[in-house]
């Protein structure tokens, strides 16, 4: 007889999450679990922008993913995922095929341009490990170059963040604890650099608490970001974006850096496999199945479910990966013994933006939090990400902890 | 009565040790001194290879001109000079101008590109701190970039460094040390990484002692560099270089830095201020001073001493820079007093190459060295410099040392 084989593609917080549980509640005897991933690691990608930044490592910022699975029971394939045929039961990857009789698509988010011309060519996302320090040693180059043209070329010194979502607010808080490190090490004056948010939708932070939104504005206002909200990058160019300005004119602002932050879409995977999707993005039914695949669960940002009460998706965050992760993996048990699958329901414990390692906003348990303790609350939950995925050892080995 | 008036320009080994040596030996009364230089600190030349490879931080290579300046008896004026006008008496500086009774002119050097194509625009020179952490930047961007391309190019893993003389050498020997923690770093593997030194003459280190060019060949060798030598860079292009090859072909080296360390020449001020000179350089009178002015004294790069010997000019080193500064003071003092000024004579105490941390070649009072015992020299070398300019507090200060 031979065991039911479980294919999860992705080691992010859904697919990592997934794996950790299923490889708990499985017996070697009882199923054969395969991991694929790009990468031989796992990365925080709520942590991204502090590497992107440069005020955190990269290597805090990752973990081997030996280091989390149970390797007698789990098989790693380090691979490219390029396409799914879930009518075939089989995965293609860059280096080879896979069959599955269960399958976890579980696979990373990829930036979305709406399609605003050049932002592919000439913005960074902070999207990767990779990503994140292309971007942190792009704007270290800026500065480093600045005192060596004898024509100073003044725009290597801004910095535009496209987007005043979570991603931006966060990636600023950080650029502004770092930006004054860089002047430092490359005799800039702080004067002369600028940070410049631009955002099309009317606020900051859209659907947040409008007192903490004004709060986060403050903070990163008096650390020197300058914000245009309600304004719409039209173009992004080798020399900066064009901005829309008033009804039919426009503006350039000229930038040595670019990062677009201001939105995600699915895997383009889950566009050529053929699931029915929404930007890449798959409604799924109730216990987390692909519509019409018996056998398919899709978890995390390719995943779609509506929050009910507002009759709108929730956004995809960490925490809602994991939770998938975890009823994912429970299902996938269910479905072996014969069992009824069960419902995913999203339980919201907040959401907490950092305004740098010292500040932040956020709503807890539906308490209102900011400064110090709002952070602390963020150290909190990141640390809880890698206790769910990893325990103990994970924690204390890439926690973050702050001693007094 | 006035006191008479002398203008030292550049604050490099020429210049600080005059500077140093004057502040000793005259009173407060006897003289006004005015030091003038680019930045309000000087920086090692000598160790700016460690600093472009990132092996030293540039900080480590630099230090406060106020660290060994006495302020009661120097003036120092941070500027750039633009011209001198020696039939009146006058520099002129970019945010002035000063007069003088007596000039000491130590302005560092420029990189000669003997008119190659392309050079200037797209290859870096070793000239500056300024210029030695942009090449740090530029190629440890090269390595970040390297893993987010979907199309890899290796070129931006090749570093070509045109020129196999002292600096050329030095800089490849850093290099090597520093490429396999940028390949930690960026995740690259080592094999792809390419370090060419493409040299025309027909020996690296020409002038050099046979054997330990072979040493430090072999050396360079092993730990991964090719060297093409005989061959002669053609052009610079954005995408690398072209080299001759045979008698009318070229050929193409896709790199992603190129680093030109095979050549400078005097500062264009001494050819725009009319001193008669050969690339910028003045061959300097016995006592240092430039021919037809008797109260313009040159030390340093822009002076030219013959080594009657072999009837050549000696190569511009800090070390001989430093003894003109002392002979350059001392005769300064001699004019104030009425006194005969002393002919300069170079005391070659040897020449230290090294090759990375932990490896050299050289002849030091005319014993061959290499390996470990070279290398022990060469910081032996660097620390007296810092010793004879601001005595054993810069040599704990900025001073390297070894524990081991």
């Amino acid at each position: 007889m031979t065991k039911p084989k479980i294919v999860v593609l992705g080691a992010g917080y859904g697919g990592l999450m997934t794996v950790t549980r299923l490889q708990k509640m499985l017996s070697q005897n009882e199923a054969e679990i395969v991991l694929v991933n790009k990468h031989d690691y796992h990365y925080e990608t709520t942590w991204l922008h502090e590497a992107s930044a440069g005020t955190l490592h990269h290597d805090r910022v990752r973990y081997a993913i030996s280091n989390v699975i149970n390797r007698s029971k789990v098989k790693f394939v380090q691979a490219t995922v390029e396409n799914i045929k879930p009518n075939e039961n089989k995965v293609v990857l860059n280096n080879g095929e896979l069959d599955y009789d269960y399958l976890v698509v579980a696979l990373g988010p990829e930036s979305e341009t709406f399609g605003i011309k050049g932002l592919k060519e000439y913005a960074f996302a902070i999207t990767s490990v990779n990503a994140a320090r292309r971007i942190r040693e792009h704007i270290e180059t800026q500065f480093a170059t600045y005192n060596t043209e004898k024509d100073k070329k003044e725009e290597r010194l801004t910095i535009v963040v496209g987007g005043a979502g979570f991603t931006g607010i966060e990636f600023l808080g950080e650029l502004t604890n770092r930006v004054p490190e860089l002047c430092r090490e490359y005799d800039v004056d702080f004067q002369k650099v600028r940070i410049i948010c631009v955002e099309a939708a009317p606020t900051v932070l859209p659907g947040f608490d409008p007192e903490l939104v004004q709060y986060a504005m403050e903070q990163l206002q008096k650390k020197g970001v300058e914000f245009r909200i309600g304004t719409a990058i039209k173009e992004a160019t080798p020399d900066g974006i064009i901005v829309a300005k008033g009804e039919n004119e426009t503006e350039e602002i000229k930038a040595g850096t670019v990062v677009w932050a201001a939105g995600v879409r699915g895997n383009s995977v889950i566009e050529k496999a053929g699931f029915e999707n929404n930007r890449a993005r798959v409604k799924v039914e109730e216990d987390l199945r692909a519509p019409g695949y018996n056998n398919v669960f899709i978890v995390g940002d390719c995943s779609l479910v509506i929050n009910e009460e507002t009759n709108r998706p929730y956004p995809p965050t960490a925490q809602i990966a994991m939770q998938q992760g975890v009823v994912c993996a429970k299902n996938i048990v269910a479905l072996l013994k014969g069992q009824e699958t069960q419902k995913f329901v999203f339980d919201n414990k907040g959401t907490v933006c950092s305004l740098g390692d010292d500040d932040a906003i956020g709503i807890v348990f539906g308490r209102k939090l900011k400064g110090t303790k709002a952070s602390f609350m963020k150290k909190v939950i990141d640390n809880r990400a890698l206790f769910m995925i990893g325990g103990l050892s994970l924690v204390l080995k890439k926690g973050k902890f702050k001693f007094f």
